[in-house]
């Protein structure tokens, strides 16, 4: 439990009074998630984020309920028997684990199932977020009669899940240093990646190596290891190929805190220690694109023109080495600069590496003031609307040659008096480039969530190598 | 893909004249399992092992449908946009992995409704296995009307059942071949445990390193490995805690190769490097226990026979320590020394490490000559039947001392006229001991599934660890 219980008190005394409606939230904890048979056959356990946020308790099979009328608290969990202590030992009974955070009631599961059968009797509403695991899905269709396609979206409670995205999304100073402890775990694993990487490894080899550095040290990956040659692919796994001299090497990871709090930065390195002229041009201009965030990330601003001002840098450098042509302001307008960057600046992180996505990025990311768009590109940007202090984002630009991409574009002759298609296939075989670190809003900018610096500028990263290898 | 296409057309076609009846068999491959939110919040795909053994396809979302009575084939799946292709990089089509595996049909996924609707429409059975993923209950009740609760189990095809039952509990070379590279894996994972652990190491710390190795080698580990000073607890994960001066560390754990085959290790080694008198009056039994089934299993044996000759050792030898006493075969036909190894001698191994666990142990273990037994410490026996050569099983005998165990029976009296309780009370504080090696039935006999040992006897442990820290 990261915190004093009375923190997670407050959070669900808080988080009534901004539902500000009646009836009863639902607030279910994760089981173990099966891998290939039911039983020991288990993806390491993983809490719902917002079940941690709200109770602390890492216990599988835990469901949370909270009586918005009366403020009444029930924790629904199972004992373990004498079998249960034999396999996997003794453990706090749900009761301890309750009063432990703050919850006076505790009941078995099977008794969940009335209360909230009273309850809808009673013409009460039951309040519940998007379930993104089936078994979740099932849970809600058997409570609550909710066939688990698109309908249950419907129910799911507005006011619930505006409550949670407005509670979640600014972090308190206990958070981002547990934040900071994600973030060394991840600093570990990649200058374990810039140690180990050199032509003839096999990419499985470092990408699994550092994953194991992820569980040594905290909880387990924030996300499947992004580990590439083809920087292009945006999520590019690792695959059983050695890497090759005079390729970049795109290594896009992060590891989860013992409290699930997440870190994810991105480096982009040449295999043999030392970047191209060639992808020397280009990776300058990824390093100018996520300094640029720092420098205009701010409490007010939308995070959207911050991802345009970004996307104008691009295009005005891209122009520069004569691969875009025409008006910047117009090019990036028409989402030509998608071409080479075609996801978002950047995400909320947090609990989840993309913080709250589960909960939906239309409320997330969005309002009444920045809608999502539709357009290739910009519509990837999972966070437009203003920043506030205690967010916590990613700074992720980068550039890419995407030969698919390329392919479709011009044959479609789409935005081509922006694009030098003739130089542009030269650039087919680059791969690409991305920059990421986590950004903290602060009262009046932003800061690194952490201190400690993975290398990113062209000359540290060759000199780290240099000294490492 | 492991084989050449052709085997797994000759495992189709033996499979249609094994199941011996009429109707449509369905084969659903696994999807990306959601760990904290939906896109990318992804644990490891990782492939069903009953579609893998019929199709080799590690690709989520493919669904493999056989017609029992005309042989056609269709392998359904979508293929990708270019949307999916800056995200994911480009991938075969379904056609072209349909037509690697021999399938000559493919289809998108929304087409497979209307061919099992025409199918129940016109009476003909669709066979299935028991889903153990609740994303597959949730696909099989939108296809075939099955609430996923107890109902769906009697739905299960027996004959389909009983026909990859039959298949894949005997192992071809190929399959050895491919059990001896997670062995490998497994092997470094329990080497560098013995190199690292010393008094003072977190327990995480070494757990998650030897998991990496499982990363950096092969897919990912067979099981969440079992990492414990607190060996007593079948199932022990690892804490944070540091190793203990004059603990005993369990460690169990495996790995699965790239094909997704499973090694299943388990060595207790002494954390300081040497074991005390106490500790080897104990291990030495579990090694001869260990070492007696190496003898003994062999074609035709019931592996419920191997189970309770390894008990009547353990009953035997614990007697001479003056901890039991009687008879030796009543104290075991009795359970009496359940106490001390509650658990089954192992259990089958293959593409899950608990092989075809998820298709129901009932029919997997047992058989109308050999049923289950409900009495405890028997009851948790995986396997009883008799053995075939192919067959891959564990070995792995165990002695703990569970206090909670050891205050439940003493205060029911439980056997105690063969049970020295005030001695037993002494040992609340031993821990446990388990050693687990995996064994290939032969012809004649048995032998280990791979040459490469990882050291067990006591003395060969202490030089290891002399000659390694």
């Amino acid at each position: 439990m990261l915190f004093d219980k009375k923190i997670y008190q407050e959070r669900r005394e808080r988080l009534r009074r901004l539902v500000g409606e009646s009836g009863i939230v639902l607030l279910p904890g994760n089981i173990c998630s099966p891998c290939n048979f039911p039983a020991n056959g288990f993806y390491p356990m993983r809490q719902d984020s917002t079940f941690l946020y709200y109770y602390g308790l890492h216990r599988e099979g835990l469901v949370g309920v909270i009586d918005l009328d009366t403020g009444e608290e029930t924790l629904y969990g199972d004992d373990v028997d004498i079998e249960d202590i034999v396999w996997l030992g003794d453990v706090e009974s749900v009761a301890t684990l309750a009063a432990s955070t703050g919850v006076n009631v505790s009941k078995p599961l099977g008794e969940l199932q009335a209360q909230l059968e009273q309850a809808r009797r009673a013409g009460r509403r039951v309040h519940f977020l998007p379930p993104y695991r089936y078994d979740t899905k099932l849970m809600l269709m058997d409570l609550l009669g909710l066939h688990p396609g698109e309908p249950q979206e419907e129910a799911v409670s507005m006011p619930l899940r505006m409550a949670v995205i407005a509670m979640r999304s600014v972090k308190s100073d206990g958070e981002v240093a547990e934040l900071q402890r994600a973030a060394h775990i991840g600093y570990l694993m990649h200058i374990t990646n810039m140690k180990l990487a050199r032509p003839g490894v096999i990419e499985r080899t470092i990408a699994g190596t550092i994953d194991g550095i992820s569980y040594a040290h905290g909880s387990m990956p924030s996300f499947p290891t992004i580990y590439t040659q083809h920087g292009e692919i945006m999520h590019g796994m690792p695959t059983t190929e050695p890497l090759c001299d005079g390729r970049l090497l795109l290594c896009d990871c992060g590891a989860e805190s013992l409290e699930q709090y997440c870190s994810d930065n991105t480096r982009t390195i040449p295999v043999n220690g030392r970047y191209t002229a060639r992808q020397r041009d280009i990776y300058d201009i990824v390093v100018e694109a996520h300094d640029h965030t720092l420098t205009v990330a701010r409490p007010g601003i939308k995070w959207r023109d911050v991802h345009l001002s970004v996307c104008r840098i691009i295009a005005a450098r891209l122009k520069e080495l004569g691969l875009m042509r025409g008006d910047v302001d117009e090019a990036v307008a028409a989402g030509a600069h998608a071409l080479f960057f075609p996801h978002g600046l950047g995400h909320m992180m947090g609990l989840d590496v993309h913080d709250m996505e589960g909960l939906g990025q239309r409320y997330l990311g969005f309002d009444d003031e920045v809608q999502p768009s539709d357009q290739f590109g910009l519509g990837s940007l999972r966070l437009g609307r203003r920043l506030q202090e205690g967010f916590v984002v990613t700074d992720e630009p980068g550039i890419y040659f995407i030969p698919a991409l390329i392919d479709d574009w011009r044959s479609r002759r789409h935005c081509e008096q922006w694009l030098n298609y003739d130089l542009i296939e030269t650039y087919k075989d680059f791969g690409g480039i991305r920059i990421e670190d986590d950004l903290l809003i602060t009262a009046d900018g932003c800061r690194y969530v952490s201190d400690e610096r993975i290398p990113y500028y062209a000359a540290d990263v060759e000199a780290f190598i240099a000294a490492n290898r």
